[in-house]
């Protein structure tokens, strides 16, 4: 089927779009000198967001009811700020602390190869992340959404299949009329086994300099890409 | 309270941010002059939209499951083609005719509106018109929002209390965060209902010229504004 059925774009946006892992480093690091703290921040950083997997696998598996990022990114952070002996954040403060998700620096290349594709095709996100969330880090990095779309609308997060399925409907299109875009293998093989495009735009940067990460393309994917605007070129835009 | 609590507006879109019955009677004629039909189009465009309430009663009466406006529409238009006599339309142009509610055109000054009213709140549709209807309405009128919410969200119509408390819950803020704009007051007292504030942006052209509207500013209303400058002006932007 070629690829001039496609009319949607989804994104995976933790890694795919922003840099998780450098903005929560600087914004934690800031923290740190205001309150005087002794952290390895890029620690703590990759152990909240090591959380993430095994606290959506509960609420997958059923053992959790339905919980969004921003409740669960809490529940982690609770227990970091206790296992890092930090006690000297009030509620508010904690707070605007577990929001620092909502504030993360999109890649160099996001914004504009994102203004390009979103000149021919619908531009969604389809995050784990919140509806909430994910309007606030778009207002805070300019990322320029058609739509919001989340795990949360579906109560799926991804690999579930209904969390695809369910973004596809919500866009008034066909499985095959949207393309799954995500630094992810995982993310594009679960999109693609219920029928979405997929295209792989790899973040060799994602976990930092000193983790390797699996750029390599794949000729079962529709598109492999290196960045954004290298997607939009591919798409013809 | 203060209106300093207010972080994001939510915006009702049929008539209170695009003329609807205007973009419909210009498109309908186009179709008419293709087709050679002679229809008054605006007595077909008030009717297609006179249908809209009692089917959405229908849902929020449990008489019909939950069904999305694009649904609604093509049910009330497969009716009027019936009673106009058009029977020389084939499915795929009767699905294009159904999509004319996602080329809506906004009011003059929306998008200026708009745009200014995002650079100090997040803006958000809160529409009974579902996700695809309302993502491609903002792509082809150049609506600014930064977030799209639908009742199709909540698979509850307005004036139910659940879409007005799921679109802040969506948005991650309380209900006294969120100010709802509409040109309709019922809409707006259903919001103020369960905690909302409320902004009144009366629009006397909706039904075209013939048909009287209540523009009266009501004092309970937090702000009465002649449009969305007036708006933005009135919150200070």
């Amino acid at each position: 089927m070629s690829l001039s059925k496609v009319k949607a774009l989804t994104f995976d946006v933790f890694g795919t779009v922003v840099d998780w892992r450098g903005s929560l480093i600087r914004q934690l690091e800031e923290l740190g000198r205001e309150k005087g703290l002794e952290v390895d921040w890029a620690v703590f950083a990759d152990r909240w967001r090591g959380g993430y997997g095994p606290s959506m696998g509960l609420v997958r598996g059923g053992e959790l009811p339905w919980t969004r990022i921003d409740d669960l990114h809490r529940m982690i952070l609770d227990g970091l700020l206790v296992e890092f002996g930090i006690d000297c954040l009030n509620e508010e403060e904690k707070q605007d602390l577990n929001k620092v998700w909502h504030r993360l620096t999109p890649w160099p290349d996001s914004v504009e190869g994102l203004t390009r594709l979103k000149s021919g095709y619908v531009i969604a996100t389809l995050s784990n992340g919140n509806v909430a969330l994910l309007t606030n880090m778009a207002k805070y990095g300019g990322l320029p959404w058609d739509c919001i779309l989340s795990a949360e609308l579906m109560k799926h997060y991804k690999p579930d299949p209904e969390s695809y399925l369910g973004a596809a409907y919500l866009l008034g299109l066909e499985p095959h009329e949207v393309m799954m875009a995500a630094a992810h293998k995982g993310d594009l093989r679960a999109a693609q086994e219920v029928g979405l495009r997929a295209a792989f735009v790899p973040r060799p940067g994602e976990w930092g300099p000193d983790r390797e990460i699996d750029c390599t393309p794949e000729s079962d994917f529709d598109v492999n890409a290196t960045d954004f605007n290298d997607l939009a070129q591919k798409l013809g835009l």
